[in-house]
């Protein structure tokens, strides 16, 4: 055990590993996915900490670590690390703008910076990490079923491809750094946290304000995964030994007006949704779902929370909010 | 003076820096740019390491140190540096096929390569580097004069970007390792060397050969300089101590035709070139030039190289080799 100084915590039914509770070090803790991961991290008996550029934001769970630092600084990454050194690492912090992610030329910094971050975790002794990689590395054709392995990584945007570099030079060294590397390819996501300009936030959002909302046609095909759910993947791929890509999604595709219809009627407002008053993003494909074999076999995890229930914890969470 | 075991070179007129001698590592070196690097920087006094993924071409020059080291590979720019301590470094490797070199997902990857490579320079100590940076960096409206500073960076190509984030990073870095970096912005380039594939080796080679070329209208104004000219006028970037972006160009802008025309009255076949046989490649501007103010009165360096001298030694040289 690699735990240093005095904050050593007793081992417990349901720790990181087989033998012993773990330090993890979570990247972008203080973003959607992040903040997520928390709860079911310490759950699992972790000592967390928490990096993130931001303030720890007021509701972080008791218990964690909270650390601020810019890991695109040169050396930030490093010195947190040098001073840390955590067992294992969940990196997801990235650029994650709403409407210039999927472009911006700092996506190419996070590849860098990712990559001084294994280097650093490498380095320290890190015996085991999980990044995130994303859906957009596959090829978008107009119906693709992601097969980690199978589907080819062809990816439509920058995002896509920055993602996609990084896996393919992660994957490279993190073996030579004695580094356990998964790499977890995140389909779409919804719930409390999110971004009100992504889909489901402001679908929320209008109508608990009793607002119209313009949507697309909503016949394209997702992968929806409830955020609190993706938390708990993520920590259930993290606990095991499973190394490269692995889809972490429902399993569950369905169209996207069946998610703005189950959070309108967990709202009470479906008379106000408008689905085809808007166009739909152009590139994008048709269909575009996950296949979880690895993910609910080798991880041994599934989703439990279906589209009703993740929509109305949604709306709640948004309800208690605005 | 941090020249290691018994290699050091008496000082000469014309050395590097205003003191001694230096030893200069150039990345990239058994590249169209590299190989005319080595000779001036030889002539300048300096004692030269060249590293290049490649063996060393039969014809470098006597007195140049050849490394064969793949820069793309963890760990292989910091011991190849560790074990050199070079006091300057010319970093021009990157991925250059032509064809996918401006879409080439590769082009992230070396980004986060020559982070490293800087970064290892910084770190044993290395006073001054120049990097090879482009005018893909900038805007490519339909008549852009390029001046650095002033021109937006909006590259229109996944290389262009690649190289305007790294010139990004390695600003911040550099000073922080007290580096003095400058940032070459190099336009157009022809000469001795080049890849059959491009421009003027492909129309030489072909009217050489007795065949006809087929080429676009050729009105695009561009700023073309002669392969070697760049070679010395990289040199006298890395010897002076200006940082920041400077393009590294003729000055002398002319329509690509007049490059194809002295290519073709060299070659003495001007009737087997058939302007117009093929459509000019979209998104590319009309006209793209470059302000040489900067390499001119801050470097004093300046062309002297026209194009029908420049020309006639280009097709000279492919000539003997066909």
């Amino acid at each position: 055990m690699r735990v240093e100084g005095s904050s050593e915590t007793a081992a417990q039914p349901g720790a990181l590993g087989s033998e012993c509770v773990k330090r993890v070090l979570v990247t972008g803790a203080s973003g959607f996915i992040g903040r997520h991961t928390l709860e079911p991290l310490l759950a699992a008996g972790a000592e967390v900490h928490a990096v993130s550029a931001r303030d720890a934001p007021l509701d972080v769970p008791a218990g964690v670590r909270w650390h601020r630092a810019d890991l695109l600084a040169h050396g930030a990454a490093r010195e947190l690390i040098r001073r840390l050194q955590p067992s294992h690492l969940l990196h997801l912090a990235w650029y994650a703008r709403p409407g210039s992610n999927l472009t911006a030329g700092v996506n190419i910094d996070w590849v860098h910076a990712s990559m001084r971050l294994l280097d650093a975790f490498g380095e320290a002794g890190g015996d085991r990490a999980v990044f995130a990689g994303s859906c957009a590395e596959y090829t978008w054709e107009p119906r693709t079923h992601c097969m980690e392995g199978a589907t080819p990584t062809d990816p439509a945007t920058l995002y896509g491809l920055a993602k996609h570099r990084l896996h393919t030079m992660a994957a490279e060294l993190a073996p030579q750094m004695g580094v356990s590397l998964a790499w977890a390819r995140i389909f779409f996501v919804y719930g409390p946290h999110e971004q009100h300009e992504r889909l489901a936030a402001a679908v929320a959002r209008a109508l608990l304000r009793g607002e119209e909302v313009a949507c697309s046609h909503g016949r394209q095909i997702r992968d929806f995964l409830y955020a609190p759910e993706l938390g708990s993947a993520l920590t259930a791929l993290l606990r095991s030994d499973v190394t490269g890509p692995v889809n972490v999604a429902s399993g569950a595709p369905v169209r996207v007006a069946d998610l703005i219809d189950a959070i309108a009627a967990a709202a009470g407002r479906p008379e106000l949704v408008r689905l085809g008053a808007k166009p739909a993003v152009r590139g994008e494909p048709d269909r575009l779902t996950a296949e979880v074999k690895r993910l609910r076999e080798e991880v041994g995890w599934s989703s439990s929370v279906g589209l009703q229930e993740g929509a109305a914890r949604t709306v709640g969470w948004w309800r208690r909010r605005l």
